[in-house]
């Protein structure tokens, strides 16, 4: 399907799925985060028929996952700007009838989908504190998208867990430096964490992202440190990203 | 100076330092996680007068440490039969002026020494759950010092608390299964979490050790996840450890 481009907008096909995407440089682009995120997150299972998105920006995630799993998939917004590029993005891959974009705050999801009824949630969520003091891009679109300016940790893992089944898993891409925080967070809102991977652009540096699986419910016991994802090989991106990103290493 | 040895002991002088420790595989002897804490342990400001082990054992990570720093060193053992090996070893290497060992619950440590005065403390702790089903060493005094039957990780933290002055630091060594519960409770008793360094064997394996470094009313941001520590090169010790057991690589 054609879609409108605005003026600043450009189509991303980034993924070794052919999946395409509405990016802009003014409003919003994916980032690895965005890739690495949909590629931890393990969608493959038959059972998983109803997914969530959470903070879902131009929609790159729910977008990429929608190669790796046949169920519907629900992407929640708060920026109408962004949410609509999302909509667009969903169209243009001619995947309306299993994937829905809700513009709204993240904390009215429960108005729309109902408790207890989720099988799968990512999220790429803002990842700094906004205090008074922080310096922030002067663009508003990625201030929000970075900033806990419109949501913060707290409401995105309670806004989870209230939608999740039990048992069912949470997917989410963080900073490491707020590693504690996010722990805190996850646990006290009943999702406990099962699996964390850290990103490093080598395996001398330290950890710039952290990808977390948390449970609904889970047992709180058994967390796994998975062995490290290394973003670069000199100045290239390292085999294993490369697989990600273009589907093979070349 | 000569010591009298129980007929199950022996003498190892494992460290490049020349530090003499009495070890019995029948009652303890320390393993890599106790030469890891002491390696990572940062004592070597002068300003750091007095250090404590909680969790001493048979005094290695303490004397191990009283070769990188001239700070007294208080050794707290709950188990007498490991605190007098610890004392002995303490004669053995002639370290008595400056270190001493309190054969005494760890929650009794205030007993001895004033709240808010100690400049460090390190702690290589039990790392299991005392679950009545959990299968424990038939041997007792392994079963103390693996399971959190006479401690756990928040009598840990809480006195840790306690003694610390304000801005000084913890450094303890755990399990990776049980990080969510080690932030939790040292977040809990204002003891900020800064820096992890994660132990593998290998760079593909998950993370078997756990180090970390807390700070007394730390801010709650900024954790630092160090580059892993890998411990093995094939069937070998990496050369990272070999440095670290025998003071060089070889």
């Amino acid at each position: 399907m054609q879609v409108k481009l605005n003026k600043d907008e450009r189509i991303d096909q980034l993924y070794s799925n052919k999946v395409s995407i509405i990016q802009s440089s003014q409003v919003f682009s994916f980032s690895l985060d965005a890739v690495l995120l949909a590629d931890f997150a393990q969608v493959g299972n038959k059972k998983i028929k109803k997914v969530v998105d959470l903070c879902a920006g131009n929609g790159a995630v729910g977008l990429f996952l929608s190669s790796k799993t046949a169920a519907d998939l629900v992407l929640v917004e708060i920026q109408s700007k962004l949410a609509d590029m999302a909509r667009r993005s969903v169209q243009l891959n001619d995947l309306q009838s299993r994937v829905r974009v809700i513009n709204d705050d993240l904390k009215n999801t429960t108005d729309y989908l109902p408790k207890d009824s989720i099988d799968m949630i990512v999220c790429n969520p803002p990842y700094f504190i906004n205090y008074d003091t922080s310096e922030k891009n002067p663009n508003r679109y990625l201030a929000i998208a970075r900033h806990e300016i419109k949501t913060k940790l707290d409401d995105v893992t309670r806004v989870a867990s209230e939608l999740l089944k039990t048992n069912a898993k949470l997917f989410m891409v963080y900073r490491p430096d707020r590693l504690t925080d996010l722990l805190l967070s996850l646990r006290q809102h009943r999702l406990e964490p099962k699996r964390l991977k850290f990103v490093r652009s080598k395996t001398t540096s330290e950890a710039n992202m952290v990808l977390v699986e948390a449970i609904k419910d889970g047992k709180p016991d058994g967390l796994r440190i998975l062995s490290d994802l290394i973003t670069h090989a000199g100045t290239e991106y390292s085999s294993e990203v490369k697989r990600i990103l273009y589907g093979q290493t070349r």
